[in-house]
């Protein structure tokens, strides 16, 4: 439940929107969780669902009418908008996953033809505009994509970040800007494309060996960028590259402009032109701002795919910073079983100790993603995050969830292990060993190269629907090289369509992250990830199979040996053995008895 | 390699076709692989791609301009294509999959603009038609769909097929026509559609119990429908159902009307009308029929749920017609070793003894497809199908590949053996061992119910895939009751797109098919029908698990049984320890004495 105030603030904030929309003689207003880079993490500035219903969870839309405000919801924050929203008058709509579209069929049922729909199509994706669009055909309504309400109601806002941009450097880039430039240029030709449009930050970053802080946790800054077969131009704001690193890139045909310089660069394009953009990595916005003549080959963005497949020295640098990882988390895990065996510890006090422990190590930047740590009742909640105002005291009996990451200048890390607490019961232990099953299910697979990367999940589900039990969210994200922590193309989840660009191909890092969630009672997720390498070649194509990159003792205390099959403590025993040669040297003291004691074979 | 005649004779039809697009002032005409029914089985009237080119395959579509003809088939295919197209002028286009869309992508780069394409839109689904639509705008050309040349140029043209209508009667017809109709207009009402027009003769032949023969091995008859609220009108070509039985149709508010007179009568419709339709399962030509004003509602056809979840009742009608195919089998494959102790047998020899020995069983009205008998390299290719012309003598060593399958009036059976010929070597045995893995595997798994079906596809592949070895065809398909032996909408393929529509729910019966096949050498594909059914509930939801269908036995001799775990083993056991009690009280003598001998615990 909210305090009065802050019910108030959001009272007034709706009603400032309403106000707001009779000047602009629109019907009702949408507010989605987005920035013009269609960005994981938004900066301040784009957080204006947050500003004006109050509720702060990453993901979330707000619709508001002069007689209705809604906010649409995902299953993993309904308990959290509950409180949020409590008094507000904002009505949550809850959905089943942050993908549904299910706002889009509200709008259509619920605007009269003449209506017109106030959104900032600078922030708006453009394949869900279009769907937006022809929903609202359908019932007569339209879309005002040049109405961004938030600049007239909200006086504060905040400025853009203004982070320095700095380059990532050999030997962790491995591969020159000039190269990966070459490489896109070749992909725009075999598309007869001149120009190529980009506005997601990881491309960008990727693309230009730069990496930023404009945000939390993603090493990325805001730009767009505009690649011709001879020049490239980066949008970005001024005083944030120096001019050193300006100079590098005048070097490489790189030209720098204003960030707000972006659309109307795009708007000069010449009126003939063949584009190349992504309508699921550009905005409508953007769309809009080119020459009404240029012609649009749309596509995923090339980079999407170079950057997913990660070079033979790019893997050194990810094994060696696992390595780092892995001994921090020795540390780590030490440090937790002599502070339990002493008292209780708090969830906070977890993730000030993690994050500690990774900063002791070489190329460590900054966590990957905000640590979830998170004690019997509150692991069952799969984004669960303490903060001060409400954590728990980790004591008595028990399992410890603890999912974390680093990024390292040489890779990014993202792993998540069951520690027990105290004592461990027989149902905890079923669903460790569970959940541990189909994680060597699918780290042990072998399939076809290209395969879409969905039809894998169910390889890792196989063993734990077996017991009649499932699991809410993906079985695996790709993951970046020193930059996003989630990147596609690939998927190994059901909610993904088996698209043709989600294949799995070499090269590829991704995770593999089954669990089991008792809400009220434990939740269990055992992740490691791996890397898909060429297998075995013959009459019936090339195969993958993953190499598990993760380094980190699975709690054997956790789990029913009775469960496992033979072949399953084999690979158990194994793991466990090249975990302990690989980061004991890395290792000292505390750590290093700890490591010992936990690589034991079962 | 084609007859010089043959040659001579396509040649001449494509030249005939090539003078009609002149006089009607087309440029390329497009002859598909399809009827106005979108039917699997095309009645000879709506073979004109068989008529036009020569090739004689199921599937295959076919481009002709005035300086080109290409035919578009799919891998199963390329070599029969090959050899019938040899000498006719016509290019193969080889496509890796029957579903591909690269013949749209060919219009839109080869078409020039003010081009028209030439079709016969009553033939071609809505949805393809709009996709071939997209793609001619795109290049500037447009569609003639009102233009079937073959109307003009194929002058012996078959005429519709007049077989007579029956009725599907208790006690196998479980459901009456009027509840099943009464259930339709339920769906019709709750999406606030008066009206609802079906085309597919498998949705048609379900929802007024009415079987037919008009094509091979589907027990159904050209129609079309359309149900109103209060009253149904089914058009079907005179003749073709008897006066009695046209009074007990009347008596369930079911009016005739001549198969010719449907497009008029859907013209005919108010044209305030809010009428459901399946894009998917209705053609261009009836969208074009309606009148202008009429809503249309597209939905997939609500009896494509209702028939595919088959009731306790048509179960036990399925596992009785299942024991007395079993037992029909037990006869054949008893046959078979006899027959081929004494010297070779023919693949031909065993289509007709196969169908023989189910045509003594009661309740046998034909077989359910073409057998499919294929001896060591024939048994590699797919869709092989003996011919007097070209067919192998099983004699030496090796495998036997049977797939076949029967139409029983309480119930439709499809099943794969492969059987061991002399001796069987290690690397046979190897690939056998696999794919009985694979379809153990599947056929033992749990999974949420409503779980796209496609999902499941890797839980077959997995054991296969450890190998380095992959099949080319789908895992599974659903399976009708005293219907077509594939029917949706459920699919274990990682081809489909696993939309909602494809969820696995309670009732479905579904096929369980992994393969190998090494081309040239030999073939491996094991078939069982599995039914799913509940359980288990709990806060997970509700999980299904298959309960297998299809009683025959599994020729151990062609297994390594170093291969299979002990659970396996134990699973293999205990299904034929089934088998044997189930088909014992159908069986005597020689069939007998096979049928305890093949049944024995490995």
């Amino acid at each position: 439940m909210n305090t009065l105030s802050e019910q108030h603030v959001a009272h007034a904030r709706i009603a400032a929107l309403r106000a707001a929309m009779q000047r602009q003689q629109v019907h009702a207003c949408l507010i989605p969780s987005s920035d013009p880079h269609l960005s994981e993490y938004l900066p301040e500035r784009w957080q204006g669902r947050v500003w004006a219903s109050g509720f702060t969870g990453s993901v979330g839309l707000l619709i508001v009418t002069l007689d209705f405000a809604g906010l649409w919801a995902d299953s993993r924050y309904w308990a959290q908008a509950e409180a949020e929203l409590a008094g507000s008058g904002i009505a949550l709509m809850k959905i089943n996953t942050a993908g549904s579209l299910q706002y889009v069929e509200w709008l259509a049922q619920n605007l009269k033809p003449g209506q017109r729909l106030a959104v900032d199509g600078a922030i708006l994706g453009l394949g869900i505009a279009r769907q937006i669009e022809q929903a609202l055909q359908s019932c007569g309504a339209s879309m005002a994509p040049e109405c961004d309400l938030l600049q007239e109601v909200w006086s504060d806002r905040p400025p853009l970040p203004d982070a320095p941009v700095y380059e990532h450097l050999p030997p962790y880039a491995t591969q020159s800007r000039a190269a990966k430039l070459a490489a896109l240029r070749a992909e725009m030709r075999a598309q007869d494309c001149a120009w190529h449009l980009i506005s997601t930050v990881d491309d960008i970053g990727w693309l230009f060996n730069l990496r930023g802080a404009d945000v939390n946790y993603n090493p990325v800054f805001l730009a767009h960028a505009c690649i011709g077969l001879e020049q490239a131009t980066l949008f970005v704001g001024a005083g944030k590259i120096a001019p050193e690193l300006a100079a590098r890139l005048a070097a490489d045909g790189v030209t720098l402009q204003a960030y707000e310089a972006a659309f109307p660069a795009f708007a000069a394009l010449p009126s003939n032109a063949r584009v190349l953009l992504d309508p699921r990595r550009v905005t409508y916005g953007l769309r809009q701002a080119l020459p009404a003549g240029v012609s649009v080959v749309e596509a995923v963005n090339p980079t999407v795919f170079a950057k997913s497949k990660k070079s033979a020295a790019e893997l050194a640098h990810v094994r060696a910073a696992m390595e780092q990882d892995g001994a921090a988390l020795c540390e780590f895990f030490s440090w937790l079983e002599s502070a339990l065996a002493q008292g209780a510890v708090t969830e906070l006090e977890v993730d000030a100790q993690i994050t500690a422990a990774r900063a002791r190590r070489p190329g460590f930047v900054c966590p990957s993603f905000g640590t979830i740590a998170g004690f019997n009742a509150n692991g069952a909640l799969p984004h669960y995050r303490a903060t001060p105002a409400a954590h728990a005291r980790i004591e008595g009996d028990g399992l410890l969830l603890i999912d974390s990451g680093g990024q390292y200048l040489g890779g990014t890390t993202d792993i998540t292990r069951v520690v027990a607490v105290g004592q461990v019961n027989a149902a905890q232990k079923r669903d460790c060993s569970l959940v541990l099953q189909g994680m060597m299910a699918l780290s042990r697979a072998q399939f076809p190269r290209g395969l879409k990367s969905p039809m894998l999940d169910a390889i890792a589900r196989a063993p734990i629907w077996a017991a009649g039990i499932d699991y809410g969210h993906g079985t695996g994200h790709g993951v970046g090289y020193f930059m996003n922590v989630h990147e596609g193309p690939q998927s190994i989840a059901q909610t993904t369509m088996p698209e043709a660009h989600t294949a799995m191909e070499e090269g590829m890092i991704t995770s593999v992250e089954p669990g089991i969630y008792r809400p009220g009672q434990w939740g269990v997720r055992i992740e490691n990830l791996v890397y898909a390498r060429h297998a075995v070649s013959g009459q019936f194509g090339d195969f993958l199979s993953f190499e598990t990159l993760t380094l980190c003792p699975i709690d054997t205390r956790c789990l029913d040996l009775e469960i496992l099959r033979a072949d399953e403590k084999a690979w158990l025993n194994a793991y466990h053995q090249e975990v302990q040669t690989r980061l004991l040297p890395h290792v000292s003291g505390a750590a290093r008895e700890w490591l010992l004691l936990r690589t034991a074979a079962v």
